[in-house]
């Protein structure tokens, strides 16, 4: 994610990182190539009966416009929800852990249930973005427990089974009363939430239709542009071709970015800043003395 | 649902499997000789003082383009929600059997009550499929439980009964407090929320009229496109109608399709690979060393 | 409501039965012959200075259909959350009686709590379509309760009172801990909240001011019409001025059908099959043998 | 709020009582008597070189028309939470009354509970309203209970509190279990949630920002409107000019009206209606005789 | 916030403060400008072939006009929800310290309780607008519980686990059951919901290319538009080419204000009004006597 300090409406207009741009200029410059040769061909193909007027283009981008905002509300509503679902994690770990900590103030294995709770926000993450866990994951619990949530497949969710465990064994020994424990399954039931729903969101995208209609559409549509503009524009038409080009494609572009809130795209969400985030919370929650350091972003104002 | 990896997107534009071409194209290609004989025929009925513009269209083709985001996004609701349901049901299966597990880790039966829940899994997405139930069914319970399912007008509904027995069974017997039983039924609320929510889905569609009034009108303007654009882009008159026309109607084909997210066309929901992945992982949560193979897509990226 | 099997798109453009074309035709007709008007007395009125052209009808369509788009967003929200509160309504008495059934298994009437849920149903639905109750709830229940329940202004709430009641003697007798009370009252509570829902959704119509703006202008606009089409395209003026008409004056006419979703119009909810289903669903779990058939569309697809 | 029965389309029209028209119809005045100096003036500015014509005008309506739409989605969203808050209230009332009559059925103050009930709601009507509320409230609480409530900042928060002592009165008298103590006090709890609900929506208006830049681009737009039509439609300017400006004008005095919904208002929530509702259902649920008659619309329809 | 009394039409067109005008005007003046520019070197450009007509940008000013319209939607979101969240915390802190003070009537550190109530508010405020903290907490707890906080990286949570430890030492002196001690602390697990999205909401800004692509494309479409403009106004370019860039570049402008809900700005939230009347209804319902004064709008009618 870019996280960019506020800045002056003129500098924004010539920012590149970060935007879509790095990903589209190849298409723009074609679409630039294209009009130049339209103008070039223009009395030719006038001369064989050929014409275009802006017309039905203007019903097509009226149209296109609208089935975009459509997608680009889809993919928005998943990017929000993803990030609404790690809120939720962090507001599930820090209940859970306040909770545990004043019912059970005196326990000695405190530091053990906040690992695992830690673990389960790396192991998520890591998850979502496909990425070798074990080593990682060590650093949080006993090499027992890591073979039992390495050879499961849903790493996460067995990670919530241990810690319902701890949970559980302190019930039958009399620590915790039954409400208490039925108190604290409930924030385990809340991380389990979090857990289906981001995996929701990995394993279902937005039905492959929706991507591919405006896909082709968008992209006939700036194809055609130029035969249509080039009768009233001229000389003109290669740069107001390039912007309407631009503002149709990036957004399909940026839909698409969306539409995978959890990859490492410049507009994705920062599990890892999240992640540390959550660990420094729950650390120093339980009086601890090493805290890792707080995760900043890179020069290009970008957080993973 | 097709899965498909990310590709470049000129590679998109020619993709056939996946879109809705497949059902359309004979629609499209029918619009594309029409144009043909408009252009043909336009001599002949301008002199008898037939005459069209672009204009009213205009004013139609961006009603229809406003009123087919409304059909798409009240469709594409109903995917989400039928989605967010069986996440629902991921959820609920997962933390019922780790309550279950952890309050009662030594109950013999609990073999039985996983099968259970697996059963309610496969019995929904039969029911809503409308596939023939016992056959599969009798493989996760006894024949007394089955035929007692198979006898009931909403078998789903019978399944949660059944696993409310064995739940209170332990709480007569003793070994389930008030309160742990009160937690364990809240979770088959849980599951009872999604059986309805589903039923709902597939019993109520989209008011039939809105259905009706987009497809009567998306279908007229495609047939009178034709006629207004001729004089404007004479020669390229199939090229732009055809374009807009699969603009219009492949959406309003795509937002039927999502109205019944349950069924096994293109971009439906996988139910069988998320019940497969409900099997897996409750199995695994028992510990058990029998587990299905994952279900994945075929060569089509086509996941049922 | 209209249930229909999925149909060749070339069919679904002539059906008349279930669209809102039964309610609508006059107005289109008589627009059609206001068009024929226009043409006729076209040389007359232009003769005296008078001139129409379609340019700022674009701007006022384009206007009304994204106010249009706005209604039946509002009015179909309205629909969808009246389904959902029945749906609602079906979760709470399934799990009501879940609960009840495996908490009191042996409890002799049990008969006599499932037809007051029963009756819950009914006389809401009776309620919201304001149609006489005492004859239908008589069967459900004594005469001493129904004289209760009909002389109370709000006889569901009534109904409520008495399951509570049910539910507390019960609980005086020592057969149900306060927590399983508690938890039974939340079932009733939910039952409030679909009570309440439905009441609140018949009593607060859409702001009147919404229906009667669009209504004005959408009228005004279909008058209007015919004179600034008919420069552009003459004799095609009464088709396309009655084709922009029906689409307007139907997405108009069809809000104001779902704004009270609880009538017994083509698109409103089918309480009748709802009930119906949920008496069905609720006998059955009782074990009983007397289940009332189902109920089925007519040769209309027409589903009550 | 006006509750119109169902009337003909044609009479529709031309409604007065209830559309926003009796605030307006001075501004469409003013625009109809420019557009006519616009006409008579045309001659003399096009002669100084000075010309209008529609198209830059048609995507400044579009615009405003998709920005209008925007607002009055927000502020119907306000007026529909404000609606459900009130819902929310009468299911609170409900089942908290339910429950302590099904709990304690033989407590002789059931009466004083209830009408601390009914108080609340007027008081946060009145509050709401911002009308004096001492003489009201006299009627349903003792003397020193309201000096208190009347001393404090909130009344209707102080009232929420008196409740709650009523109810630990009996905890602390063993007459209400913990279990039963904290189902009710969650009930407070979801009245608490309508008392915040509605003051966050009384203090916290759309930003003023909104209010005015459509305020100011609706305007400007009419004033400047019969300028560009004038050439186009001559002597027709001022009906279509009028016509233009009552759908964006309405549009923008109707949001501003739901904006709150507390109001007295044509287009308010009716609060006194929804209060006098509660009152007759608390109180048949009491089984009391005195309850007061059922408020009725006046002759225009309108309730307050 | 500006807290405006509702005024006269007129009147509001002339608004100055509080509209984004005082941060736009240099963009709208350059603008006219660059217009009387247009207008002077026309003869000369269009001796060059070089021309411009309205009809490209009608297209790209419906495309931005939809793609605000949806970026205005994700920011006032984004409002909306922050004034929710505070709105939650009134609640949760009314309901909270209602149900101590009756469960614990004569509690001798109740005022303790409710000081880190209020410190929990006016934290969190500072945290979001990143002000100083030490001072204004020091009021309201002790010098060894503030320097906890202090020392925290998340000072609004640490102040959320003292009061977690504030109601375990009464549980563990028998004086709150786990009931009441479980329902007291889900209301601060409510107030952890509040922290954790408010953070939320200040840590992930809306994807950040959205911002440039609006941006850029409102600029370079108010750029392009007087060239545009110019062939069919003329001398009224510069007013129509201002008033069009007035609409496009105020709503950018405001959204981008709204993104950041907690900042000072005109339309930001009043969190000092908000925290201030919480603090008022809190001492109140503990009966205290020094209860601060409420904050009123200043003259411009801003509240902070």
């Amino acid at each position: 994610m870019i996280v960019r300090p506020q800045q002056h409406w003129l500098r924004l207009i010539f920012v590149w990182h970060g935007s879509v741009l790095p990903k589209i200029y190849t298409r723009l410059f074609l679409n630039f190539l294209l009009s130049i040769a339209v103008i070039l061909m223009l009395p030719w193909y006038s001369s064989l009966g050929i014409k275009f007027t802006v017309a039905p283009f203007s019903i097509l981008g009226v149209a296109i416009a609208i089935f975009l905002g459509f997608k680009n509300n889809a993919c928005y509503s998943r990017y929000v929800e993803a990030r609404l679902l790690w809120g939720q994690l962090m507001i599930a770990a820090r209940s859970l852990f306040r909770e545990v900590k004043n019912t059970l103030p005196d326990d000695p294995h405190l530091g053990e249930f906040v690992r695992l709770q830690i673990a389960f926000a790396h192991c998520l993450r890591m998850t979502l973005r496909r990425q070798p866990q074990a080593e990682q994951l060590a650093g949080y619990m006993s090499a027992d427990n890591l073979r039992r949530v390495m050879d499961s497949s849903s790493p996460a969710n067995r990670i919530l089974l241990l810690m319902g465990e701890w949970l559980a064994v302190r019930r039958r020994e009399g620590q915790l009363s039954d409400i208490l424990f039925h108190s604290l399954n409930n924030r385990l039931n809340d991380m389990s939430v979090v857990l289906s729903g981001c995996e929701r969101i990995a394993t279902t995208p937005v039905p492959f239709a929706y991507t591919l209609i405006l896909h082709r559409t968008v992209y006939l549509f700036c194809i055609m542009l130029p035969f249509a503009l080039v009768v009233d524009l001229h000389y003109m038409t290669p740069f107001v071709s390039a912007l309407i080009s631009y503002t149709f494609i990036s957004l399909d572009t940026l839909a698409e970015e969306l539409e995978d809130p959890f990859g490492t795209e410049d507009n994705d969400l920062p599990l890892d800043a999240i992640c540390n985030a959550m660990e420094r919370d729950l650390l120093q929650m339980n009086d601890e003395e090493a805290i890792p350091e707080r995760l900043l972003p890179d020069k290009h104002y970008q957080l993973t």
